[in-house]
């Protein structure tokens, strides 16, 4: 856990804020953040490439909510986007559209137009059809767009599989035996300036080492292709970095494997980009839930609470850990339990076979490092109004979007 | 396939419908869904219960949308419903309150007055903890709730680890073993009707053996609760029956397991429940998506479309398999490919390493056999608008919900 959250006399606090207070007035279930916690963690990149040129793009999939945006476009952030949605996020926001690279294996040609009209950085390009799309569209709009190419390094993340991503045969990037090709060919296209070299080899990796090789690839691929004529004067390196999502778990160290980079770097007079999700805002999140019922079916204990794979899905999509902590401590010890929610699915669980706080109906729980890819892939499946977020900053807090209504869920049929 | 969906002259029809019109007018990705497909699905139902006291209450999960709970309502269908949300859905449509059944391990304080305040026919209770809530709530509302225990057959239903349910291990239901004391105390509860024994082993289950094993373990049970003078008048033996996601399958045959019920149960005097969903609305519904590249990385080609996880979660989440079928037939072949979405995961696929037909970019396909836990299981992820959907009724069609604007993704923030 970060010092973000921590129990105080018992009770359990985000920043100087008793979770108990945000349950009891906002309701269940619940997202809370904590904006210091957001902030220190982007300011650790920032301040890590201290002395060359740099931007970190925080990535909008993780977490989009505007209040969150607002916050790191306060600090200065760029943002990496996947979709004309999350654009339109960023713009709402007040981010500054000079500051956003897009990526993502499908931007449709509405996307990539409304990316060009508002006069994006650049464009992560995943394929070579794309890259021509891109320059047809912006040759129709008048106007130059930045490119880089995404490059697969066939570096293995060592990951969930379904968040790894820099393997030959994942549908990301260009393979990197065949990417001079495509650097050669692209460079003949109007329309476009081949500024960049990008890759993102997965995320939730907690030894940086596969990063720094990816770098080490990218940087011998960058002076073949300087040696060719192709003037790349930008490296990003994506995300990736992960969190401990179990208690006591180690922290990957951002500062050391920023400085492992730049030194790699350094003379290339490359500008370097990172575009960091999961590490900026996933310590800073909890998601809050009361206990609905106890139950005991043959050797199982159940807590049943009111959260569910509806606000959670990584439990079931990713056999996901999240750490389990009541927001009251007691002298009643721990039991060994499943804490599950309401959905009809055996795979709706936040928790299995764990030891947790032997909590009663009425108490309430967080489940921890819900800060990443928790709301943003919320649902309304069982027709549950998705639940409400909570933005903290020291003694104060606020609600950053509303709990959803009956009404809401039917809008537009 | 059922009928509903099939190629006239090289175009694929959804009743009288090309899909192709469909997609051009209301856009991409978008949910299209048979109305004769759903009807007859559920009239097998109600067919084969002809003769004793029955009714069909279709599981709302499954498919929520207003435009076919309205079909359903109309056609005499109970529901079977596991939220507030649902009832809130069910009434909308017009649904009869009286004909509502309330499942779920997580029924909340509110939903539960909810239920109450409108009338619905019954619960299906899931913990002795919630017998308790609703004999005092219906105390305090001078209601009495026809109340139902959820009983655990332990019977294997042989299905996805998600979405089996019946054995002893899983959150639902009361253990068979344990669950006469538990009737036995709830007689002495006020404000609830002891009337029924209900049960539901799991979901997509091809051999309705098991159905027919756990509805003898239940009449069983009915009979020795009947001998200590609790008045069972109803047994509810949920959904569950699966539907053929591959090309050429079977399809359980409904009316052979119907009538096997019906002859287990002649002369119990027992008002028959079933809470069918997959099998009514599945095969109902196809996803429509637009091929957007054409990408080759090392030895594998993909087919990336602009449908995703975001839309139909069932590929990540349960390794479901659906059919992919091009809207328009051509000479051209079949490839082996990986059809990917625009999500950033490479989790988001509809298909992996298929032999599918050899569609270019602007070409259309149909994920087929969607109808079920397709669109209710959405989400906003990647900061993507949920798609529209589409009811169709001989031919004519309309949209049942709109696509999602750029707007409705900040509502509330």
């Amino acid at each position: 856990m970060t010092n973000s959250f921590e129990y105080r006399g018992g009770a359990f606090f985000c920043e100087d804020v008793e979770l108990r207070t945000i349950a009891d007035q906002a309701g269940t279930p619940c997202y809370v953040y904590s904006s210091s916690a957001i902030l220190s963690r982007y300011r650790e990149y920032v301040n890590g490439l201290e002395g060359v040129p740099h931007r970190v793009c925080y990535a909008v999939k993780a977490n989009g909510n505007l209040g969150i945006l607002r916050l790191l476009a306060e600090a200065g952030a760029g943002f990496d986007i996947v979709s004309g949605g999350e654009l339109y996020r960023v713009l709402q926001a007040g981010g500054d559209p000079a500051r956003i690279v897009f990526s993502g294996v499908g931007k449709t040609r509405e996307e990539i137009e409304y990316a060009l009209a508002q006069g994006i950085h650049s464009f992560n390009c995943e394929s070579e059809a794309e890259i021509s799309l891109i320059s047809s569209l912006a040759v129709r709009l008048g106007k130059t767009a930045s490119v880089a190419v995404r490059v697969n390094p066939d570096v293995d993340a060592s990951t969930h599989p379904y968040i790894s991503t820099g393997l030959k045969e994942h549908k990301f990037g260009i393979d990197i035996a065949e990417v001079e090709g495509v650097y050669a060919r692209a460079a003949g296209l109007p329309g476009i300036s081949l500024d960049g070299v990008s890759c993102h080899i997965g995320s939730q990796l907690l030894d940086p080492a596969p990063l720094v090789e990816a770098a080490q690839k990218l940087l011998g691929l960058v002076a073949r292709l300087r040696a060719k004529g192709i003037r790349i004067t930008q490296l990003d390196l994506g995300g990736g970095i992960g969190v401990p999502y179990r208690c006591g778990d180690p922290r990957p160290d951002v500062g050391a494997f920023l400085q492992a980079v730049k030194k790699l770097v350094a003379g290339s007079e490359l500008f370097l980009m990172f575009e960091p999700g999961r590490s900026i805002v996933a310590e800073a999140g909890a998601l809050i839930a009361r206990v609905l019922y106890r139950k005991r079916s043959g050797d199982k204990e159940f807590i049943i609470v009111d959260a569910s794979m509806t606000e959670l899905i990584r439990p079931a999509l990713y056999e996901a850990h999240h750490e389990i902590l009541p927001l009251r401590q007691s002298s009643f010890g721990n039991v060994k339990a499943d804490v599950v929610g309401p959905v009809c699915e055996s795979g709706d669980f936040l928790a299995e076979d764990r030891e947790v706080a032997n909590v009663l109906p009425g108490d309430m729980i967080a489940a921890m490092t819900c800060g990443a890819y928790g709301f943003v892939m919320a649902s309304n499946y069982n027709s549950r109004p998705r639940p409400c977020e909570v933005l903290v900053e020291g003694a104060g807090w606020r609600i950053i979007r509303q709990r959803e209504s009956l009404q809401d869920l039917i809008r537009g049929e």
